[in-house]
């Protein structure tokens, strides 16, 4: 059973602050510093920016989604091109999920019951051509293999929501049985794999899941935590992950999937996670919302159209630097590619901003203080 | 009556070679090197690139529409903003247009007979709300000083296609009236208004247009050649651009209007032509059209899907530094806003490259040892 390189991969904690921790992570294409948001480049690209300017904001990970890539450009083109950094041309690290959440996510959305699971695995149709697939725990780890990411997940079993007791308890302990076969897969130690907690809302289901996934610790080199951001109110998120990370080793790094917006990161790095990704800052942006330190900004808003400050008057971001609101708001509303650039660059250095401010508070031993001033700030004008 | 301040102003003609002039044109906010093509910047951007990617391809100046600026932001925010400079934040050089050609094109496309056009001035009715605008020779010089760009253009009568020779001859001299009007209404020696020669696909209306333009040549700062590009063949343009530049003053520039192809601007700097702005570039990279040194790529295609090549070997652009065929044709069939970008990087790149080369060749006295080489290769491979 492969475990990972100790020579490629490290993980250490430099700081804490109550549970918050600060920390570095080495992996073969750079380190990285935690907490650490990660944007979604589902496709092969963050969307509306290119890698150049992804870089530029100082970002040293991004994330490609399994599912997409395996669809399009297809699993042949990505092993000819020589894995997913090759293909898409980025020299920083990458992580890959398992195209779990997306077969029970996207698939489902056709409205049809699409997607069957078996022991064995998932079979769905996908969201494209509507042509039949079959996700095994094996099947994906050939697959994030081909694709070459530093940080990998195995496939989990994702449950609806809302879901009932007895599902969820069933998902989690499907969920272990793939883990060890995708374990058992594996074939390279240049790549290092987390398991996913599942156990839907019930802290005990959360438990031992934390518990039974860590039987495998020797194999994993994170914990993420899965299953969350699906429609619960943010309390239970927040107390589900709590519920985990105080059971999860505190050598390793944790990362919360597909979470969120700026104050759930807040909230979840208080609670011990290290690691996010989520499409908002980027999704939002196309649509016109954008982060400031003083709350959210509808750039559309036909208020601005003769506001010539900043969107956020303490960024030094790109688009901050050089344009007003006015001028955004023009571009967006007369839907110009440029105007979800800028809005993309902007909450992408707002996200960086934001992991960075906590990193150097809880170094500082002042998180609760940062938090308490950013949260003034961010919530003092919701436009 | 204004003319030009030639403190702020110059244009001088560095080398020739037959008719094709190498040139430097100086204005408030830069130097031009010409021939020049000039990127197509609409709304106040040009699509899908950055101002920065702009100007970091090379480029000194760019096109504003006043159509378009008028309608959307408004006068109101531009002149509250100080200007299309300020507003935009473009610091180099900037031309407008009369938003002739659009009042008659776009309008026109509703398909209703919303033009109306009088000695007075034009009556129409806009693209989007359907609202009745007046477009005058005095309310254009106002709206272009409002915008403040260093280059701009009097309002002219542009003839449908194809027309007759009376409805064209009548437009020629609707025009010239118009031009004497508009130079009468100028209050600003900040900006450089440029003649435009009309008379559609007839020799002797073009010689008669150019003439008659010239009799205001004190007030002119440059020449442009409207109402080419507009459905004729290419045979046809390049005759009736040769008619007027041969006709025109040597120590001013000439400006192409709306055009165009490679080939095309390759002809009409043969036949004397300074400057040109064009929207295919920028226009086809959205529907995957490269220009390359090999000729046209269309980089969706099916036999491009494992090509790992650059689009195009001989340019240095940030896209084909970067990206191969392969994952370009991936951004485009995904329908990612990057492949707009890069697509349109490269494009704009190639244009400038085209232009600088005719330039060299131009000083080095081999404009037409070029064009030939040019062809050679631009003409060896269309896909």
């Amino acid at each position: 059973m492969i475990s990972w390189n100790k020579d490629l991969f490290e993980f250490k904690v430099v700081a804490s602050d109550g549970n918050a921790r600060a920390g570095i992570l080495k992996t073969p294409h750079g380190e990285i510093e935690t907490p650490v948001y990660m944007p979604v480049g589902t496709l092969g690209t963050v969307k509306a920016v290119t890698h150049r300017e992804v870089e530029e904001l100082g970002y040293k990970i991004i994330l490609g989604n399994t599912y997409h890539l395996y669809l399009r450009p297809g699993l042949d083109v990505i092993k000819e091109a020589g894995g997913l950094h090759n293909f898409i041309n980025w020299k920083k690290a990458l992580l890959t999920d398992s195209g779990g959440f997306q077969v029970f996510s996207l698939a489902r959305k056709k409205g049809q019951a699409s997607v069957k699971i078996t022991e064995e695995g998932v079979i769905f149709r996908d969201h494209l051509a509507g042509d039949l697939h079959l996700f095994t725990p094996e099947f994906v780890a050939y697959i994030e293999e081909v694709l070459g990411a530093d940080i990998i997940m195995p496939l989990d079993v994702v449950v609806p929501y809302p879901t009932d007791y007895t599902t969820a308890a069933e998902a989690l302990d499907r969920t272990i049985r793939w883990l060890e076969r995708f374990i058992k897969a594996r074939t390279r130690d240049d790549q290092a794999l987390f398991g996913i907690v599942q156990g839907a809302f019930w802290k005990d289901l959360r438990r031992e899941s934390a518990l039974k996934t860590m039987e495998y610790d020797d194999y994993l080199f994170g914990y993420s935590i899965g299953g969350l951001s699906v429609g619960e109110d943010a309390q239970t998120m927040y107390e589900m992950t709590q519920e985990v990370t105080r059971l999860l080793p505190w050598n390793k790094p944790r990362y919360l999937m597909g979470v969120g917006k700026p104050e759930n990161l807040v909230e979840s790095v208080e609670r011990g996670v290290d690691m996010f990704d989520c499409v908002f800052p980027t999704r939002v942006a196309r649509t016109g919302t954008l982060y400031t330190t003083y709350g959210k900004v509808n750039i559309g808003n036909q208020k601005y159209r003769k506001d010539f400050s900043p969107p956020d008057p303490e960024c030094d971001c790109y688009t901050c630097r050089n344009y007003t609101k006015a001028y955004l708001r023009h571009l967006f509303n007369v839907d110009e590619i440029t105007a979800y650039i800028l809005n993309t660059i902007h909450n992408l250095a707002f996200y960086k901003r934001l992991m960075e401010q906590m990193r150097k508070a809880i170094i500082e031993g002042r998180f609760q203080k940062w938090k308490a001033e950013f949260y003034e700030k961010y919530f003092s004008n919701q436009s």
